[in-house]
């Protein structure tokens, strides 16, 4: 947004007639002035629906056992939470959940998932990737090496590997570590029917605006309950200076009092977006996605 | 199969009236005596798909960058081996595949990796988690601890990160690793139509026999071509002396010359498995699965 917002005040000043209008897409969901972003739902998704299936995974073996899961999100915690939706369908999912908007206490993560340890002896943790120790310092880069992106943001990655280690000498040896890497942002066999037809009216809205006349704005997403209490999403333009550089992060009061999960209003903001199913093209029983032209990619179109 | 036969045999010896029979379950598709196994199919189709998810979001960046995935697969190289299909309906997929049927030689492999990145920027390595060097070592404990499961066996798991760590050093710093973990196993919600009939099938099968008096079967699976080349299933009984204890590894001869890769024959082997998608059940967007009910768990039954 923030390179869309200085294209278009650059063509402004040099008279180039060019409409910039911004698509608030990113799985993170940590865009300012937008209620969600495409792509959310979908990772949701996928994230919450695999949680569930290492949860039932866990649950069909006598032994206990501990899971730790780690999701993207370096600074927002949005991802992370929508694995509390795992419980929606079932009776397993995520047990215990940490998000990077919460400062992380090793000592009381342990007394935690031991206490359901001893309860149950089945537990799942799902953790963010951007967890940060009270000194500000990531989990992960108490006990390894990061490397940093072409942004020079610090690739993350490792923590759950670092509490599984914890665990392991701790609580219980039996510990599978889980990390969705990359699969939570392009697993588009199993994207949201409503995600998917948000995406698409946010693209529409941004083509109709730019032709008529309208620039330097993000198409940004309202949310509305009808007297039913059914959801409806309605689009908006929000200036691309709003919304560029500002991060939204998960809500301080969606967290619950202990740190270590998500709050019903939580639930209730995500279960919408992640509705519905979409049918996929498959060939030979394999999805076949959108591909490029060379034709468009040769003359760089 | 083992303790299956052992109970078959004991029940006989004190003339204990019960029917013993097999079903060649295992994602990992190495049970002797049968075509294939119940559950790998599906997973065949998850890592396939995966990869192909996986090879997608490398290809839009414009940045080079080498992706490499770790599949389950102790001794046999089946579910590694699935990941060749990624390409039948993509450009884009699996560009290497090591098995652990081969010795892994680290010098043939960086020299592999670096052919394809002159070549292509980008490379997707499949990896299975079993591969041994020329002295019968785990690459995966050549720089890490290993961690033994209930059975004895070693717990394997981060040959990807030490070759990720390789081509880091060597080759390019961006480098992703994705270990797929038990969601290979568990990930029902894109399941092979094909994968659940059969498994029906042989479930059915063996109720049936022991209905009729047949113990201490294996229910295995024959695969049969039509006039047209239409691939058909048929069950068969194998006796569970022969299923026991031997494992099927994948054959020498549908691994290519140069060991970084499977055949057209194997292609041909997996691909009817993973045909056919099996619309779920679902509730607010999320799987809904089987659950024991507590009745049953309760009796014991």
């Amino acid at each position: 947004m923030d390179t869309a917002d200085k294209i278009n005040k650059y063509s402004q000043k040099i008279g180039y007639d060019i409409k910039v209008l911004g698509l608030a897409k990113t799985i993170d969901n940590d865009l300012a002035e937008t209620d969600h972003c495409p792509g959310y739902g979908s990772a949701a998704k996928y994230i919450a629906t695999s949680v569930l299936e290492a949860a039932k995974d866990a649950e069909i073996y006598q032994q206990n056992i501990i899971t730790v899961i780690e999701v993207m999100g370096r600074n927002a915690g949005w991802l992370a939470a929508a694995s509390a939706l795992s419980k929606l369908s079932s009776k397993v999912g995520a047990d215990l959940i940490y998000l990077p908007e919460r400062i992380f206490c090793i000592d009381n993560f342990l007394k935690d998932v031991q206490k359901i340890y001893d309860k149950k002896g089945k537990v799942i943790v799902v953790v963010s990737e951007g967890i940060k120790d009270a000194n500000g310092k990531y989990i992960s880069e108490l006990y390894s090496n990061t490397h940093k992106d072409v942004f020079g943001h610090s690739q993350l990655g490792g923590v759950g590997s670092v509490l599984g280690e914890l665990i392991r000498e701790k609580i219980e040896k039996r510990v599978k570590v889980i990390e969705f890497g990359i699969l939570q942002r392009c697993a588009m066999h199993f994207a949201s029917k409503t995600d998917i037809e948000e995406s698409v009216i946010a693209g529409t809205t941004a083509v109709k605006c730019a032709i008529e006349g309208h620039s330097g704005y993000m198409v940004g997403f309202d949310r509305n309950y009808d007297e039913y209490g059914t959801y409806h999403c309605s689009t908006k333009l929000i200036p691309l200076s709003s919304a560029a550089n500002a991060e939204k992060i998960f809500p301080a009061e969606w967290i619950n009092e202990a740190g270590n999960n998500v709050t019903q209003e939580a639930i209730n903001y995500i279960k919408p977006l992640i509705v519905g199913e979409v049918p996929i093209k498959t060939d030979c029983g394999l999805p076949v996605y959108a591909e490029l032209k060379k034709y468009f990619i040769a003359k760089k179109l």
